[in-house]
Parts: C-alpha cells; structure tokens; sequence
C-alpha cells in the first residue's frame, strides 16, 4: 500500500551540453523525475534518491493510470517513512542513458533524427551526478540534505561526496561497494556479451531493425537476477522442487528455480532497453573513485564533506559486508564522520529493498538526526 | 611433464541394451577409454577416474601425435604420484553422452543413420555408474580398488557405492556435493539456456545444419568459468588491470578478466559439443541419491560397503567445504569408514584439479593405505 498516493512524472530539458568523462559531449539531454513531499523555504530538507542497474525515477507512490504500478522503493518513502515526506522533499530520477524517459540510447539523436543506439555514449557514474547537479540547480536546491541509493545507487551516493562536496551534507550508501572486483565484472561481462552476440542486437542499432535482442537481454537478467538473491533464500524458496512432481529428463523447464529465473528474465526483456543494460553495467565496471589516487580510497574521499551512512547485509554476495567496511575504514582513516550497519537479512543483495525493520528503522533514526 | 609418456586411447563396444533412468533404451553403445599401469593378477588393483563436466578418458599420458596434449589429471597419475601406477592399473574412460569418442549426441542414431542430436537421451550419473560396469566386466575387473572423481566425478564415485556396493572398495569423493542446490541449478539453467536459445542451435538437431551454437556454448563456459574460480584468486590473477592500460569507454573487450573469459569460452566453443554440454549439467542437476530415502542422506548410503575418502578445498564456493560435509555426517551417523579433508587452496572448484602438495600427499597417503 503506497503511503503517498498518486504520483507523476515531471521533466527537464537541460539545453547546455553535458562534457561526459569518456571525452564525447552530449548536446542537450532529458531527465525525468518525480518528487515526494514540499520543498521547504529554506530548500535544505531535499532528498536525492539514486536508482540501481534496472531502476528509474518512479520511487514511491503509485501512476493516476494503475494503482498496482507502485514505485520500487515505496516501502521507505512516504508520510512517516523512514524518508518521511512529512518532513522531507524527495527526489527519484531516471539517469542518462536510462530507459524510462529520461534521454537515453532510445531518444532521437539529433544529428541524424534516428534513435542514438550503438552512438549513445558510454556514461559513468560521475557523468550521472554531474546531470543531477544540474536537476538541482532546475529545482533550486544548493545542497541535498543527503543523497541515498542502493547498490549503484550507493555509488552515486558516494560520488555526489566527491564531486560536489558543498552540496550534500548526508550520503547513505547502502549494498554497495568502492569499486567491483573481478568477479563482479565478470559477471557483468557474461550478461554484456550475451546481449552483444545476440544476432538482434545488431551492433546496437536494432531500433531500426524493428527487433530487439530478447534472448540476450533474458540471459543477462536471469544471471543477474542469481547475484542478487542469497544461496539460502533460494534454497528456501525453491530448493530442489520440480514444478511437475516428477523428472521430464528433457530440457523443458523443470525446477522451480528456473521457472521463476525465465519468468524473471522475459518479464525484464520484454520492458527494458538492452543498450541501456550494457551502459549501466559499463558504470558499475568503471566506477573506481580511488583510481587516481594509487588506489588509496582514505586520500580519495579526503575531500568529501558530507557525513556518511553506510549498510551492508550479511547474506548480501554480490557486494559482502566486506567491501562496505572498505569505505568505512577508508572514512575513519580520515577521521570522518560514519555511522556503519550490517544487517543480518537473507534476501542477499537485494535486502536493501526489502521492508526489514530493523533495517528501516535504523535510517529512519539517522533522517531524524539531520537537521534543516 | 608427463610421468607415464605416450598414450592411446582404446574402445569398447557394448552390444546389449542399455535401460536408462530417464526411461529410454540405448540399443547399443561405444565407451573410449585409456588404461595406465598393469592390470595384477589378482585384478584387485584397479583405479576408476571419473571426470566431470568437460572431462574425457585422456587422464594422463600424452598422445603419440602431441606431446602437449597431456592428461587433464596427470599432476596426480604415473609412476610415483598419487595414483602410482607402479602399483595400480588406471582407468579413464569418457562418459556416455560424451563428446571425446564415446557414443554421444553426435553419434550416428543406428535408427535413423543420421546424428543422434536432440533425440540422444538425458543420461544420468547412475547411468553412466551403469555403463562403467559394463566396461569393468569388458576389462574383467569385479570391483574397483578405488573410484575417483572430483566435482560430477566425486558423484560418480558416490554413485558408485550405491550402484555396486560390492564392487568398489574405496570412493575418492574430491570437491562434491550430494546433490545441487537450487543456486547450482540456477547457473546450470542460465547455462543451458545460452545454449537452447541459440538461433545455430536448431533444437539439438544443429549438425544437419552444418552450424554449431557457438555463442550460447561459449557463454555458458564463460559463465562455468567464474563459478569454476575463487573470488580471491580472480582478484589476484586479473584485478581490476585494464588491457590497454586506459578505458575505452565502449564494449570491446577492457578489462583482463574480460579477456581471459572470452579465450576460455572461445576456445571451449570450439571443440566441445552443446548437446553433451546440456546433457552434463542435466546429469548433475539431477543426482540426488537420497531422493528416494525423503532426503535422508545417511539412510540413503547405507547400503554403501565402500570406504570414503571426502576432500573439500576452502575457497571452492560452487560446492563449499559444508556440501561436502553433508557427506561425511551421512557416513558418520551410519558409522561408516570415512575420512575427511578441508584443505587450504585458493584456486576455488578447479583446486581439484591443482597440484596442491598437501592435497596430493592426502591422496598418495590414503591410496598406499589400500591391501590390493
């Protein structure tokens, strides 16, 4: 049951071009958004919520058309949520590159009036913030009293510290981590190139070919879909079960498990933009804010001015409590203020979407300490 | 370098008809296999090596035409080694299904003349235990002084006190599982799925087409792969390194890990073949030999008259250490001759395959404790 109610999207041209870190300039670009909540007169109680792989800006409420199209975080947005629209004003958005509104490989380029495809630059993650900042500035907002986001989300949380120190004063980074390992980029390798050899892919440019790589992007998501969930939440979700009582010996679905996995994956294919899935995975591969810092992640975040919040969860695989821990230690390294969490929660690295109460409790009591 | 020197493998007809788990018939089947030291007069000193997904009977040895082409377990096979071939006659054989010279999905169907492809049988672990006998009586061997096997190969060996609890005397169960989790399963099925839903595929029927599936059987390699390895080890040997030393900031390949899963997937598409490769992942997904005891593993194996040997290596997170000691405590509660090795190697699954020395003095100690 959405707390808010009915909710729509808003959206914002930004007609100066954007300079992207991987050297090509956007000329003009669309964000769309949607807001929870009264800014304040003072505009200090805004709240940025930054969405993950598969996200958007549609975070909380529900859309006048479909009661049953509730936004993805709504369970910690609304009237005395944990991000309590009574007291704060909070912000979800689509990134660039996205495929929920905002301008992404869909859009039209305008240099050739045909969708951008293949030519949609590749974004990262300081590209998304630097377009955020500028969806402040459209909103009036010098400073958020904190950005939040989970996973990727988490990552922006964190570069909006770097980026833009002055202008956040609260960063809850949750399921996340500082950079991904090998094995995190090798899983985001498999899924990339099963949608790159689906022969619908068409080098990116199948817009024009009336198809879509369906296969590919199924693929993508079901493996996806393995690292975001807990070894124990699927035994006990699905365990060995058959879904027919008996074994086909043959290649027909037959455990529950891969019944539920090719249900997730048509479901996703049949929505969601394979360009934009290969964007997002390239962000999470190069995010690395200590890069340019010898790999020290304590002298990167050196400049950031923010007070950090950062959870983890004990069944959470994909990014473990270990790599949290890693910017926790980096940030008391410097003497800088961190409150730390690990969650026991068995949904793996999808807990920090799940209502857990201790879990929500705990951010609603860091949100109560900010001040206006 | 190889210990035993040149090899040739050897095949084996088998006229009589083989009933299968699944229901079918196999009318008539070939088994190709290699033997390494000499069979004692007593016949009581023989070796089984079962291998796993990819594996095939070339054990050990090289082949006269390639002294390169040495066998995927000779580190722990020949003259002095572990498996000492002073001392015991070896046997590998490919598995039924298989794609290395036994009769497998590419065979010619003696119904139709032409490749089995689609209509060859889901084979099992029990089946293929099934036909291993058949090739024991063909060497004139009445039980095995050992059966050894890691990953689906220590299933095999497992099966085998279950199959013929007479005519095996030890079981080498390396980096097993008693059965898969429903995790295990979910990659398996993401696996086959690259393959089923390759447009070269054509339903299994693929050689009549003259094409292979060489993107979905590439993908589910690259993914075996990543399961196959350590975390730890992944961010040792490739980290975050860039190949080209600076970001593309597009979809060729960028990262070493990248790299090394591309050439492993490639090189595995190009002489493997998808039909076996399903039919591997079927057989492991469905082993469960406490299936019919309502998941009572302990009563399950008791009919077994073996002596086990289980080893689990720390970092392997496909089958951890505690599937391996779901085994032990079977045999335990059963008071039933087992010992156990958990053992330190950060090479994860494929430390089975390592020549770790702790490792292989477990194995040298334990098989010079067998009375031949």
């Amino acid at each position: 049951m959405s707390g808010i109610g009915i909710v729509a999207a808003q959206r914002a041209h930004f007609a100066q071009p954007l300079a992207l870190k991987g050297g090509s300039v956007l000329p003009a670009f669309d964000l769309v958004y949607e807001t929870y909540g009264t800014l304040n007169a003072a505009r200090s109680n805004a709240i940025l919520v930054c969405h993950a792989l598969s996200g958007h800006h549609h975070v909380a409420g529900h859309t006048a058309d479909n009661p049953n199209n509730v936004g993805w975080w709504d369970n910690i947005v609304g009237p005395g949520r944990p991000l309590d629209t009574d007291r704060f004003f909070i912000v979800g958005v689509n990134n660039l590159g996205g495929c929920h509104g905002s301008t992404g490989p869909a859009s039209d380029n305008p240099a050739t009036g045909k969708p951008w495809g293949a030519d949609f630059p590749v974004v990262t993650v300081e590209d998304w913030v630097a377009s955020q900042a500028r969806l402040a500035d459209h909103l009036g907002i010098d400073a958020w009293a904190a950005v939040m986001g989970g996973s990727l989300g988490g990552m922006q949380a964190l570069q909006w510290t770097l980026s833009f120190p002055e202008r956040i004063r609260h960063a809850l980074v949750i399921a996340a981590a500082p950079k991904l390992s090998a094995e995190n980029i090798a899983f985001n390798d498999v899924a990339r190139q099963a949608i790159l050899t689906d022969p619908d892919f068409h080098g990116g440019h199948f817009y024009e070919h009336g198809v879509r790589p369906l296969r590919g992007l199924r693929l993508a998501r079901m493996l996806g879909h393995i690292t975001y969930l807990s070894d124990d939440q699927m035994a006990e979700k699905f365990g060995r079960r058959l879904r027919t009582g008996a074994g086909s010996y043959g290649f027909d679905v037959e455990f529950e498990i891969e019944s539920y996995l090719h249900y997730q994956g048509d479901k996703f294919a049949g929505v969601f933009d394979a360009n934009t899935y290969l964007r997002m995975t390239k962000a999470l591969d190069y995010f690395d804010p200590a890069q340019d810092y010898d790999g020290d992640l304590a002298l990167a975040m050196k400049r950031a001015r923010a007070k950090f919040f950062i959870a983890a969860f004990t069944t959470d695989w994909r990014f473990t409590p270990a790599r949290s821990r890693e910017i926790v230690h980096a940030l008391v390294h410097n003497n800088q203020d961190v409150a730390y969490a690990e969650i026991a929660c068995d949904h793996g690295h999808d807990s920090f979407l799940i209502d857990e109460p201790y879990y929500h409790s705990l951010v609603a009591a860091y949100l109560r300490r900010v001040v206006l």
